[in-house]
């Protein structure tokens, strides 16, 4: 019987061979915290005696949640993630970077076969290079950073297999709320999900990262893309036995959106089409990347956003911002009307700016639409894909992307 | 016996003569609020029993001061000046367009000869373009819009001459904290200030607005420059009464700074320099203009700035922002180190973002630096040109940018 990616990366850092549901202590390559977690991930270290972190070099803070620091309490957070860095040699990335899963992964902080634990939820986004990557609770991460090990069970899996090519206008989001929608919210709880077939194998990274991204809001540990895999070691073996296989024809694939208050209250744009929306938001760890500012561009590119409408774009990082100035979407952006925000998580949780008013509607393309989630628990959050955002945008009403391109 | 500009203007929309210290009810051309001072401004309008705005097309609200929304109380106050702009007809600038004065100005809202309140103080600023225009409270403007006109009391002149040229590396804002701390915050309390003399007539538009824009920092009621003066019956009498007249010779400017924790606590970027800076700010009505921009990126081209410095540059306005992406100034920043925030009036008041941490030192280029300005009342504030912060910037401590360049 042979084993799946999980119990075969799982065994590299267990240093002994693994099975599903068995718990064992794992050696963790990289361990990354943000400015929300951060904090009480220093705290947890501190009071479990740390003094020197286990793997300095491979400790990486991101201050992205709160950027530029909105308020006094979280400047002082942000002075300590800064200070502990400086005394325990951690690596950082300050205000200036952007969004911490792209930051990790467009500077090679993570790559094929580590283990990666994440004090923020959708650290599973690196499954997309190959890693097992799940995000942790501070306190465990506080442990990590001591140790330089954590213990976990060892996931069971399910494989996602799709075939085919996505029509025109349809994204790698759509894929990932069919698949919520269908699974919904606690479909593979606690396992890890293989993407399969040559549909998901002819992603880009960028989409890869997109559907890993938001594995947590299925339930799953992690996610990973086995067309991200080099390594013949980490490639689960034909005989690897799995709870669950699903197929997915790509050409059946519409634009879908998650309608208030849940990943998984899924339906496809059409069906949602003429719901009128106050704001849009493209931006964020799940669709803030170039490939994702260039499906929104193409379809606003020499129109106006509707006059109702307050569209808000976020590039992931400054090194996305940096190359959409360069193809020239940020002007067309802004020529549409949209305001740009600085490179970080922006209006996503509302720890920043972009809070809708009571009763606003909003379409995002975040991963995460949960009451209150972006600021004011009175507004109602869509999400879609960057083409379903932009779309939805110069009509002022959710708008299938297909209708305008 | 003549007159000076602010006898002339008043005059002109009083429909009579009038003389300094004469109380007078006057014209009001066109007016401005913006996201702090519009909601308290309905409420007055509404409070004196107004139901239809005097003149729409001249009622401008601008949304700039906590943009994108940072929550959801600013978020109701955000709808409310929306909807009132909807019945009424008034001119709305929603949170795409900038920090008002340069929206103001740089979509020629404002002009020559017109009367101008705004409930901002540094509604001063149009004295740039040959306006009279001045700050008032939300009641005052209230009833500027339901009546269309105001009461004043004609002020006092006073009249500030400069001669020559600035040396480089010498910014208007240089010469403006100059004149602030010889005058103090209170020299020309209530008077109209005229700026005279070649070396003022020199000064590009941009510059005229910094330089306006602090009259109240100065204590004056507007501040107007001759050389924008193009109507020959606006144009002060040569025997026109002045308090006083101050001379200035422009190559004798140096660099300065304001010191926490007032505008008129100033001293030379050199004696200053050597004060250790954890934030540089480039950006506000004040500052963040192209010609600022470019000063700041002509001084960080192909540099970086010092690691312990956190640099946040935000445009005045998406236009300024699209003019630098288009000469490569947002492309020099980012490479820099700097963030680069959502044109409006970002980090100056504390509203939105970038607020500092107990202790920590900001150079900023913004026209106040009061205890708790930008949000924390236990950061220390100095205000300096754009070239200084640069130059500041790239070594972490307030330096004379005459030394780098």
């Amino acid at each position: 019987m042979g084993f799946t990616f999980a119990e075969k990366i799982i065994a590299g850092h267990a240093g002994h061979e693994v099975h599903a549901n068995d718990c064992v202590v794992v050696n963790v390559d990289v361990m990354m915290a943000s400015d929300t977690t951060g904090p009480m991930t220093i705290r947890a270290f501190q009071e479990m005696g740390g003094v020197r972190v286990a793997k300095p070099k491979k400790t990486v803070f991101v201050i992205d949640h709160a950027t530029p620091c909105p308020n006094e309490r979280i400047a002082a957070l942000h002075s300590m993630i800064r200070r502990f860095c400086g005394e325990q040699g951690c690596v950082l990335y300050d205000q200036n970077w952007g969004v911490c899963h792209q930051v990790m992964l467009e500077n090679d902080e993570v790559g094929e076969g580590d283990l990666v634990l994440g004090g923020d939820s959708h650290t599973c986004s690196y499954g997309a290079v190959g890693a097992f990557s799940t995000g942790v609770g501070s306190t465990d991460l506080g442990a990590a950073l001591l140790t330089g090990k954590t213990w976990l069970r060892v996931p069971e899996t399910s494989r996602i297999e799709l075939t085919g090519h996505l029509p025109k206008g349809v994204c790698a989001k759509d894929v990932t709320l069919r698949m919520i929608g269908d699974l919904r919210s606690d479909g593979v709880s606690y396992e890890s999900v293989e993407f399969a077939g040559d549909g998901f194998a002819r992603f880009t990274q960028d989409e890869a990262a997109t559907v890993c991204n938001m594995v947590i809001e299925m339930g799953g540990k992690n996610g990973v893309f086995l067309s991200a895999l080099k390594r013949p070691d980490l490639m689960p073996d034909e005989d690897a036995v799995y709870k669950r296989v699903l197929r997915y024809d790509a050409a059946a694939v519409v634009p879908m959106v998650a309608r208030p208050h849940a990943v998984d209250n899924v339906c496809t744009a059409a069906e949602a089409a003429g719901q009128r929306i106050d704001m849009v938001y493209i931006g964020s760890c799940t669709n803030g990347r170039l490939s994702d500012l260039a499906a929104a561009a193409d379809i606003l590119r020499g129109k106006k956003i509707a006059p109702s409408v307050r569209m808000t774009v976020c590039p992931a990082s400054t090194k996305v911002l940096l190359a959409a100035i360069d193809r020239g979407y940020i002007r067309e952006f802004l020529e549409a009307g949209a305001t740009i925000s600085t490179p970080g998580c922006s209006l996503c949780v509302g720890t920043l700016g972009g809070v809708p008013a009571d009763g606003e509607v909003v379409l995002s393309t975040t991963n995460r639409n949960f009451k209150g989630r972006m600021g004011n628990k009175n507004a109602l959050i869509y999400l879609a894909s960057p083409a379903t955002a932009a779309a939805s945008a110069l009509t002022g009403t959710i708008t299938d992307p297909r209708e305008v391109i």
